[in-house]
């Protein structure tokens, strides 16, 4: 048993090392070809491929407007299977990455549960992800660990059978696809008075815990001239490691309590819950912070042009009948999900440049 | 907290007051272009619709008994994505209604959990579902609490992006599928003796609490002449209304424990099991009825051409060794229901056209 | 209920005659047309078709090399649907069965849990079965219950509708697939060596409990001059019923306790993990064998050519470092299997002309 606890920790502190770098170094593991293999980290996107995403998914959505359309979608990828392992409960983001692969013809085989049989049997998540790859071309995952993500990529590039490994959010921190489905929203929402670049973007509740808002925040980085306004209760305040980068790269932002005070000024609103789920006690967070929910009433405070977005699930942060309202975007935030993410894969398997033949 | 309140009971009263609408007076809020679209209640299914959906089944299977036909069959609606959202256990509706749509090519996703992660995040039913609708074009419920199915209908009606609702069974009451696949069976097994028009019918077991044997009853007002057996244990009688129902329609039914003096007088003995999952403690149930079993020994009381049917799954109700006679439908009957509700998602896509083309 | 009884008495009689046969007197039952229909027993392959088979899958993988090949391997079966019916847990099997049902373009309907909604209904499994069939056309099983899936091909094989029936595992003796892909891995691995006639294999581990080392033994008797190597802890000794059928069958086999003595002489080294979850008390089981560990230092003990292989999941019989030698045959074993059950499914359906015609 000694020589296999020595050679664990050999293997950890290789794992280790390499983890405890700072991301910007090591981007490149994650690239392929000079492209994108596996996504991990939001800082992974920069401008130009933030664009040319956006552009990628409408481009899909086009063709998805015509049945014949749809066909030579699902024609793209009939040839590749992916895997969703979701440890963690899900619906949103599971359904809209199984919907995606649906839609470019992709085969989907799921593991929901939280204890596969293999960990029964004490296998490591190691060899369970190296057999993932046995079977499919792609694995999208979600769970509750820190860097588990970007493991599984980094155990997988070591093989001789790496297949591209997507994070569907691991543990507190990344959610990666989540801020390109904010940042496409946004763009789209954003058509008619010229993009993102410019823009004054409220960000509401709990910003110290919301993966969401952080996300976002960085990406801001790669926008012109854009103006940030947290607002959250005291407790609730955006962290330092945010703000210090904010400062950094020259991004203005400006903190307040005063949730009305703000909705005038803004081109979208940003809309969070109370991250109850990752207390140690819910029942003890029962404040529901009213003064920083959207309300009916205040659809009459908000620009003409301005956004409503919210990851969802809601609770109370923002009042049903607001839905009816145009600028309500939340529901159409969903699905710009289901779309960016199908651009995500289309791009990871090569496959844009025949999307862009067919529209042309 | 309170304007949230009060917001919510304003939704709750318009959904309560459509629910307690009669259902006679709500059909149309189910139609869309003068046709299905959603699929809620037994009700909404006229004579002509049930001829044609028959009709309509028949021909699926026709294409389906060659390679090149079922090719075709998928290559209907490929681009269409289902939800199959089934609270629920089920075995028979879940896996027909997969192979129903995989039939056709639709792609499935699937929500087996009692408890969906949305839930556990403190979301509505009704934003639940309006995720659903989100990624997929066809919701497909099935689910404890009466009037479920309507109310997700309702809700996605009055959104921008309304997707079809197919009950698979909300309660203790409505599940028009099968209803569907029983007409279905029947039209088929009479295929030889001039259809369902004319036939007298016995049911037997659980008249009270099963809501096969209810839809039925209500749907053979379509049907000329028919006549009905009721065969049960005092205890387990058919209840008043469906009784007031037939008086009305004028359709005729007898009631009886005596099963054996019914056996040589009916074209079609649809059997059902005592519904003990409904019972506050099963094992209190612990009587079997056996006067009230079908069993070998019956198979040369009964006319050459009757039917046997049995929703399924059955315990005890009917001998295994019946399961050999030609007479016995019940198996059949399965498959109906995968043809039937084939036919129905054809319909609600238009694509049944394309279907009656193919066989000119 | 005596009638009920009477019956049940009289079906379990002629299931048990049945099982109680001589696997050999029974094969023909598996058979249809003159080739296999269910697959039961590894007992079913003799020479003959185990070349056939592996041939087929190499076929398969050529095909699947571009994405036209692969586009036509999806174009044999899209017009069938199978049934994976799991009722153990199990990560590879599941896995490497759908996908291999998902190339071969079938649809695939999946049912994981330990209780289906009709056992809770009181339905037997011959008729949870027969369900099951209703809706597709092939059903492929696991099940802790020994004689589960040959019960299920017998039950469906007496109906008007049989559908294949494939083993997964029943119990803890036949896994007859698990034994295909074995022996495919070492085919392959001996390519260059002249295949498996002739060889030397040590079975290293628990081989009184382990039914891969069984079936593999058992298979032996289909190849020329092979020599077994049985190396195990005295207490995990393979069992008088395969020595037995050794001596019968004219194979030599040697047993012993020292790993190391063995490593030098033999062409393959099959590990295997001690089984607790057989066990009534894992945790009695804390004992992990170290003296049959594959260790890294013992890469330099064997020979050039000899493939190291494991059904996985390993705990720590196989150093992780192991992996990245070329002689780690495990991981590639993986997808071979995968690759032999998609042969597998070709074969049942017939459709392995139109495979060998691609490639002329």
């Amino acid at each position: 048993m000694e020589l296999y606890a020595e050679q664990t920790q050999q293997e950890f502190e290789g794992w280790e090392e390499f983890y405890s770098k700072l991301v910007d170094e090591k981007l490149d593991c994650f690239q392929s070809k000079g492209k994108l293999f596996d996504v991990i980290y939001a800082q992974q996107f920069d401008r130009e491929f933030l664009d040319y995403l956006c552009n990628l998914a409408d481009m899909i959505r086009v063709l998805a407007k015509t049945k014949m359309g749809q066909k030579k979608l699902r024609n793209l990828l009939p040839h590749k299977r992916a895997m969703l392992y979701f440890v963690q409960p899900s619906t949103r983001t599971f359904l809209s990455f199984q919907n995606a692969c649906y839609i470019l013809g992709l085969s989907v085989s799921e593991n929901r549960g939280t204890i596969t049989s293999s960990e029964v049997k004490g296998e490591s998540p190691e060899d369970t992800i190296r057999t993932f790859a046995s079977y499919v071309n792609l694995i999208i995952s979600r769970h509750p660990q820190a860097g588990f993500a970007e493991k599984m990529a980094w155990v997988l590039n070591q093989t001789e059978r790496p297949v591209p490994v997507i994070n569907g959010g691991s543990g507190p921190d990344q959610h990666p696809t989540q801020a390109l489905l904010d940042i496409y929203t946004l763009e789209k929402e954003f058509h008619d008075v010229g993009g993102l670049d410019g823009k004054k973007i409220a960000m509401v509740g709990d910003l110290k815990r919301g993966r969401t808002v952080r996300s976002l925040s960085y990406l801001m980085k790669n926008y012109k001239d854009v103006e940030l306004f947290f607002v959250s209760p005291d407790i609730f305040k955006m962290k330092d490691d945010i703000k210090s980068f904010l400062v950094k790269h020259g991004i203005p932002f400006h903190e307040t309590d005063d949730f009305e005070s703000i909705m005038p000024k803004v081109d979208a609103i940003y809309m969070t819950r109370i991250q109850n789920e990752y207390s140690e006690d819910p029942s003890s967070e029962a404040e529901t912070y009213p003064e920083f929910h959207f309300k009916t009433k205040h659809l009459s405070m908000i620009h003409p042009h301005c956004a409503i977005l919210h990851p969802l699930p809601r609770r109370y942060e923002i009042e049903v009948a607001v839905d009816k309202d145009p600028r309500a975007a939340y529901w159409r935030q969903e699905r710009c999900g289901m779309w960016i993410r199908a651009a995500l894969i289309a791009h990871i398997f090569g496959v844009e440049g025949e999307i862009f033949k067919e529209l042309e």
